[in-house]
């Protein structure tokens, strides 16, 4: 599989952001470890789904391609698709629920991409993409349950650890998978003694049932803030990627996560999002006995409305 | 002058961060210009203040570090002065208004200072300072109206140019003018083909009439969000600089201050403070006929409170 992140990586060149690894005094101090932040909240369209994305559809045939590709997501995935359609001219069809947010359509709509809407009462976003794919012979790009997203996301951890040398430790938040096991795809081959943690929000923690029991479990719309990490269950192709190369799955309070975020922005002075700061949350929180070791953390991404930071910031006292 | 920014450069060296110069392809798109941003709001203590005080308290002699020095800020001078002191081993008295925040208060007491309040309708800080002074001995290092404060200051843009080469433009934030003498002596030198433009809150347009007209004007506490630059006015060291290197002044509007750091927040995913926005506002609302430069900005610091900013932020639509 580290074959199909290093074909990713050559596709990505000069298209991807070779994101920063941001270090700081105070976060080693406050975790005890020596903390490299790789922060893909600074990617283009504001985290890694872009990795993923532009690789998949780039590995695409050429007849292929010509006829399109559709996905499902209202969230990260939406724009990374839509940007990747714009910059090879691919058309792109993306499904959302009729209740997605109108910022988010009009952001995907604006990078060019067709968006289709659906009502999760009567349909599934699975049905209306089958139904459109049998139609106009489109090729589905799924957010995370494929298995060159996945590689393309796992360029990300090659890049940290190229930057930073040997690492102890490497933690990747966890929804569907595709950022989890791309990372612990090219950590495992890089650096083989270095172990993978991924994390998820204690309200979304199927993978970790998932990880710990060998079957998959599910959850259904979870009610956590970081809604990148909302996914149901682990898909077909990175359950067993999960399973093969990650060490360990911790999960974090709602609290941790906020806390964790506050920290980053006024600390760090990046804007991350919910689902990008659950990764640096049991760290920030201590909630793990590592001390002392070399840490990298994926910062996954920036997307968030910051007009509404506030109200979730509100209970927080310095 | 620049030999004085060389030699704090000297001084600076493993003990500031060299902060990062962030490029974005969309903002050039925007602004119609190659921007390089340089992050001082990733510097210590959140601002480029801590270049100017950790300059100032270094080069004085042995006998002054021993009796303390003294400050007046509420700002972020005051933690600058505060980390300095620490780093040095030299004592800090920072003199605040009895209204300031009790969060400024913490933080620099936090940094090992003796804060000490005063009462603005009896007496003013520059008093309290003198008594203070005349009794125990300290070395005043005011905010910005100092040598050797406004070389430290100058290095930022001596790195800026170092990472960028050639520039057509650097545009730097006005309140007392130690910032932009400093960033003025270092490009004038560096590049003497460049041009230096000063960027003030219109509400707070006391340097940019100072500079149009050659005489000192003042504000009175003026009532722009940029609170680190409602100082009343240049300063004895500062105006002859800012007249002799900088090129132009601008003024720009509360909206345009608050939109720009929106900007900053929402595509750079970077915590920037009303005051470090400012000097990017004329570009992003293309107030100046500038297209196709190099132009560098100092981007000053990332002090602000988050839990406020969506207040700020309400009224924008995207």
């Amino acid at each position: 599989m580290f074959d199909k992140v290093l074909a990713a990586a050559r596709r990505l060149e000069g298209v991807v952001h070779r994101t920063p690894v941001m270090t700081s005094r105070l976060l080693n101090e406050v975790t005890g470890n020596t903390v490299y932040l790789k922060c893909e909240n600074f990617q283009r369209i504001g985290a890694f789904k872009f990795r993923g994305a532009y690789n998949a559809v780039s590995a695409l045939p050429q007849a292929d391609r010509g006829r399109g590709v559709i996905t499902y997501s209202s969230g990260n995935h939406a724009q990374a698709i839509a940007l990747t359609g714009r910059l090879l001219g691919v058309a792109t069809t993306v499904i959302m629920p009729s209740d997605a947010p109108a910022v988010k359509f009009a952001a995907t709509q604006g990078y060019g991409a067709t968006v289709v809407r659906y009502d999760k009462e009567t349909t599934t976003r699975e049905k209306m993409a089958e139904e459109m794919i049998a139609r106009y012979g489109y090729t589905l790009i799924p957010p995370y349950d494929h298995e060159e997203v996945a590689a393309g996301q796992g360029t990300a951890a090659k890049e940290l650890i190229e930057d930073t040398g040997s690492l102890d430790y490497v933690f990747a938040p966890c929804g569907g998978g595709g950022l989890l096991s791309g990372t612990a795809v090219s950590t495992k081959h890089l650096l083989p003694d270095s172990r993978v943690i991924g994390v998820e929000p204690e309200l979304a923690d199927d993978a970790t049932r998932s990880f710990k029991t060998g079957e998959l479990h599910t959850v259904h719309n979870p009610p956590t803030i970081a809604d990148g990490l909302r996914t149901p269950y682990l898909g077909k192709v990175t359950f067993p990627l999960v399973q093969r190369y990650v060490d360990d799955m911790v999960t974090v309070s709602e609290e941790e996560i906020i806390s964790t975020m506050y920290y980053l922005w006024t600390r760090l002075k990046i804007v991350v999002e919910p689902s990008g700061a659950v990764s640096l949350a049991p760290l920030l929180h201590r909630k793990l006995p590592i001390a002392g070791k070399r840490v990298g953390v994926i910062l996954s991404g920036g997307n968030v409305d910051v007009r509404e930071a506030g109200k979730l910031f509100a209970a927080i006292t310095d």
